[in-house]
């Protein structure tokens, strides 16, 4: 009788070893959610500097190729234009809603035949609701309607996050303004 | 007296699969430490290219809006103006101190009613100390005693890390020297 | 007998509660796996307006320090040059592959007495091969042999990726022309 306790506790043992021994040593591949600890919609509002709204104006073209210049964005899908964004953030598609952080960083235009962008930018809030940053960074191949580039890295109350964020263009009025959705998507919180 | 004996062990069976289970299956929120894996402070020295230094300069103006130029920084709080860096690093707050490494990458001052930047760029170490790089992508509000951005990735000594960066304005000179104090706070090690 | 039993069932209670408190609790520093979970190996291509190749180019120039212009490289190693691309990736070293994704993002030459760059860039995939992003981010010292930069995330097949890639110049024609070598290990995979 003990023997064969001691026999189901051995098993037990063996089976538990395996358990946590995969937990800990295996490259991580299988075991991750894909459900989201967190989720947030968002928009954000470009107004983009022309020449006549520099008062509204929240971003300025910076860089340019040799054909281009910094008031008007380059012919050839505005390939090798660079710009640089203040936006406002609201919870709504409305530009005059509250606004409840910054989206701040840069774009470029980065292809000759066809409208393809790429992001480096920060939301910013400092809000009863939210104080930190969500960082983020990818291609933006805006003719599609959705894309997705990644959330690398967060501080305060989005502390260590990472995830995936959703571009949609919700709205644009010819080369001066457009409005962004993003639904971030985070898999790592904190 | 063994059915007993069975339904102890049956009833650990029980508590540790679902620990395991837990273990695996949720998304992780509430695992994690945020106690550091490993700590640096270091500071880093921006000398700008103005025209006059061009010996001493380890940076550079190389994007402006409409209303600026290369040499000097642009009004409106240096809106628009990008600017590439290869900074000395080093282990305090002298200039002339033992170069350890070297922070290379750029800031966009992105914003028309305040000071704020936005900071792409790595620390290259390559000594006896150190060999590897840190990656950091953030939002610096440089208006505010301190600002967090994020450390996005290492290579080398500093292999898949991931974690918070902490920087401070540690003295500037007009619009020609700045010094910043960089704590760095990694939460992912391997 | 039946004492002794329940000590041993006793202690293996410990030892686990110990394992998985381990799992749970540290600063994850010593747990991770350095086998990839996934490999990769790509080449993309760069070729730099220069003012006469408008027609084949995949990259211009788009920000330059004061002493420079957006046509040619500028001297001082480059320092200061912005370029912007969008670059064929294939499988192997020829030009002429077949195409199988797309390198997207800039570079910057951010030294004045070597040729160093900071890289910012997406592979972009959408074939029956892959569908999905892969983003980097890392200095780029040309002159090693070898540079590592950071996988910062990704979307689609490489969904939440983090990993490291060694840059290596397979080849290069003047100043118009150059080939990398990317190793992609992927040390995160979900």
């Amino acid at each position: 009788m003990q023997s064969k306790q001691q026999l189901s506790t051995f098993f037990l043992f063996i089976i538990f070893s395996l358990l946590i021994l995969g937990c800990f040593s295996s490259p991580r591949k299988t075991i991750r959610s894909r459900k989201p600890c967190k989720e947030m919609v968002l928009y954000f509002h470009d107004i983009i500097y022309n020449g006549h709204n520099e008062k509204n104006a929240t971003s300025v073209i910076v860089g340019a190729p040799a054909w281009g210049n910094h008031t008007i964005l380059a012919n050839k899908n505005h390939f090798g234009n660079v710009v640089v964004f203040d936006d406002p953030i609201t919870l709504d598609n409305n530009l005059h809603s509250q606004v409840v952080g910054r989206a701040q960083g840069f774009y470029i235009y980065d292809k000759q035949d066809i409208f393809t962008a790429w992001l480096g930018f920060t939301f910013v809030f400092n809000s009863s609701e939210h104080v930190g940053t969500i960082n983020f960074a990818g291609a933006d191949p805006l003719m599609n309607k959705t894309r997705d580039i990644s959330v690398i890295g967060g501080t305060g109350d989005f502390f260590m996050s990472r995830g995936v964020a959703t571009l949609m263009t919700d709205a644009f009025e010819g080369e001066v303004y457009f409005r962004l959705r993003v639904d971030i998507k985070f898999y790592e919180c904190w």
